[in-house]
């Protein structure tokens, strides 16, 4: 891989994509035996900077780090009391100086991951775990990752897959790092949204849009629902909860519009009951876990392959 | 070991309950030493998922796992905002998707660890650390544990002995689990509180109780004073902490009542002046710090027998 | 080093100082290339215990424990209800009997660390990580370890170089370190401040002192600016922060003031625009980033030499 930093979609091409969606699969197929962790990162600090909590990406950036081995920092900023652009800079040159080679940054700004590795503040390596509404890439990658086990036949290529992500597209990191990466892996993808969460100037995002979950969801392979969060909700982006759950939410009468061989995804946590019934989450079709346990593989790949894992190793060593 | 989780001493009978008691000893002469860490776990997760806070069970457990060179992962569901029983399970279900084969699970609500264990949620094992005025098994096996070293010829039977577990038994997991597993070793338990604070029924536990600690204490071999949870008594349980010192605190006249070869026990953390006074708790009597240690062993050997040791190893591996 | 603790610069002479900085600069040296890792405390576990938030003292202690392969238990203190004298004891020797052999402690109160380590209460070796207005010995250590490490003809004798340390003396217990460790190794070191805030009876800490920066910034070899903490001003002790800014922040006019050949230093988190301009903090003569990274190493020696370290291994041992 040759980008230093895991900023954006934008940042990988197709093969690298698919480069990390292999390094995620090898090292997951290790691990998943009796070996369970790999030297890989032994002695090597990496640091989860979060500016907003997100117990669950926390967790599984931790998980991957130290299934490489290495060591794991836990700073949470939030409720700093020092100015953000100041906090940011001298904040991650203290940790670059304690010893991290890799920051693993969220934060409620779009553009601070960018920031901080393109200012030239530290040499360490940085990854985007959500920055404001912008993006969110290793999320994009475990959905892929997800994707392409339940369709072996679209391995290398997602062309002839259609993938509808409904929801709150416009505050959405997720959405739009998937918008992004599925359509550069040759997939079709549908937003699905009420007007008022559709974002403007769409039509670049190279995707088809539609305000009628029913009308698309026949069609689909996979269908990602997108958490509501009342927290972005600053004004009334649609009427009430039952209404979005009416016109926006995956229940039983949607369940069955769904062709057999699609797949449900959700990257968590869910409002169960508004935009997805506990039934969908529950289906046979639902790989909503696989998300997450994939997540880790993914994240351990892309710390593997930013730090300069030079190849997979074919066999596991046993620690 | 046959069961899969331990949430209640109910879970086990009388010869697996001397099994992890002797598998403790042997972990803790092993880790005593030179060897200060055994590989056993390397590589496997232990989760502790508390939704209650409780700082020295959860240090407990994380250097029990870590003794066995589990990799822990701390998750405080403390103000959770969602729903409860939708978080517990989708929470859990997060956590094993990301690795986790053990949880060790503290909650406010009775049967809490049940409901995890036994819904089919997960695979995970479970063990209980505390759910509401329900049972706290591993503190009952370190309390067994504390006073089979103190009375070495009652090692294979507590008949003989004669223990008080005294204050809020109405409230306190403590306490049930103790007389469960005390009595089930042979013990003779009182239980020992003012009438508002002895449970309804209590006659079905197979106990004896008093409402005078004066009477009973000259018999005692043990005595176990519970902590007095002020956040627990939502109504005039008892007239005053004066009164309540008075009638049931361990104080200068007391100790001088309790025999020489009698042990003092509290699970912490004290309140020093209200149910036990400073002299009291640093008495030549007292294990209350031992209790602390042999919490550790405990909880190692409960890991390992859960989590598939095959034999206690007989020499100690150094890492 | 004879003392089983480090509360003050006071329990060390100057030939054990420099046994410290010595021992640091060769942990430094074997852990800076491909070796990350030593085994020297493996299985061992040092405790934070810390009754004040400070994120980066923990860290940088979290850091040196782990890169000596020590376990490490964070115990926030901050917020317990239990009454101070009494949690200190008790929670120390909760602790303790977990398994802790060295507790490192940031404490509200002056002589607080000093209580945990000769009241008795416990064996474990303890740390001073900042007590009140009184001592911060690892602070002092690490500045003394980076002037070195800048003028390296003084690395047996500080006699000659001219240390201004700029500020808030009156509460801060690293100019009171820094101020003895410098003095005790030679070096000549002149406090800095408005009479506010410089504390009654300096006269006898065998140093100069002076209200003007002026005055004295053209003969430094190394000035040390120290933090505005406004939470320690509970009176007016400057009338305001501009007025401190002109007087004492060391900005553009002064850093020409400044000899080419002089260091800045700061202990950081820095209030940029306040004590020290953005210019002053970046500048080439600044080394306040060296100071973090030093941090971490004068811990590892510290750690090694109390936890009985018998000589530093001169060959790393790759973990």
């Amino acid at each position: 891989m040759r980008t230093r930093d895991l900023l954006s979609i934008k940042d990988i091409d197709r093969a690298e994509a698919f480069e990390i969606l292999d390094t995620a699969r090898e090292l997951s197929r290790i691990t998943d035996g009796a070996v369970k962790k790999l030297p890989t990162l032994r002695g090597r600090t990496v640091v989860n900077l979060f500016f907003e909590d997100s117990t669950r990406t926390r967790l599984s950036f931790e998980a991957a780090a130290k299934r490489l081995s290495a060591d794991v920092i836990n700073f949470s900023a939030k409720g700093s009391s020092v100015s953000k652009g100041e906090s940011l800079k001298d904040t991650a040159q203290t940790l670059e100086a304690m010893g991290a080679e890799l920051i693993i940054v969220r934060h409620g700004s779009s553009g601070a991951a960018q920031r901080l590795a393109e200012s030239g503040w530290i040499k360490a390596h940085v990854i985007n775990a959500g920055d404001g509404t912008h993006e969110h890439p290793t999320q994009a990658l475990l959905d892929a990752f997800t994707i392409r086990e339940h369709f072996p036949e679209h391995r290398q290529d997602f062309s002839g897959l259609h993938i509808g992500i409904v929801g709150d597209i416009l505050h959405s990191r997720v959405a739009r790092s998937n918008a992004l990466l599925l359509t550069m892996l040759g997939a079709r993808v549908t937003l699905i949204a009420p007007p008022t969460l559709m974002p403007l100037g769409v039509e670049s995002w190279n995707v088809e849009s539609s305000f009628s979950f029913d009308d698309v969801i026949p069609e689909l392979d996979a269908v990602m629902m997108l958490r509501v969060q009342s927290e972005r909700m600053n004004d009334a982006f649609f009427p009430s909860e039952r209404e979005y759950a009416r016109d926006f939410g995956l229940g039983a009468v949607r369940l069955k519009a769904l062709k057999k061989s699609a797949i449900i995804m959700h990257p968590g946590p869910m409002n169960r009951g508004l935009e997805i019934s506990a039934a969908a989450a529950d289906s046979d079709q639902s790989v909503i876990l696989e998300q997450v346990a994939n997540g880790v593989s993914v994240r351990m790949a892309v710390l593997y392959l930013l730090m300069g894992g030079a190849a997979v190793p074919t066999e596991g060593v046993l620690v």
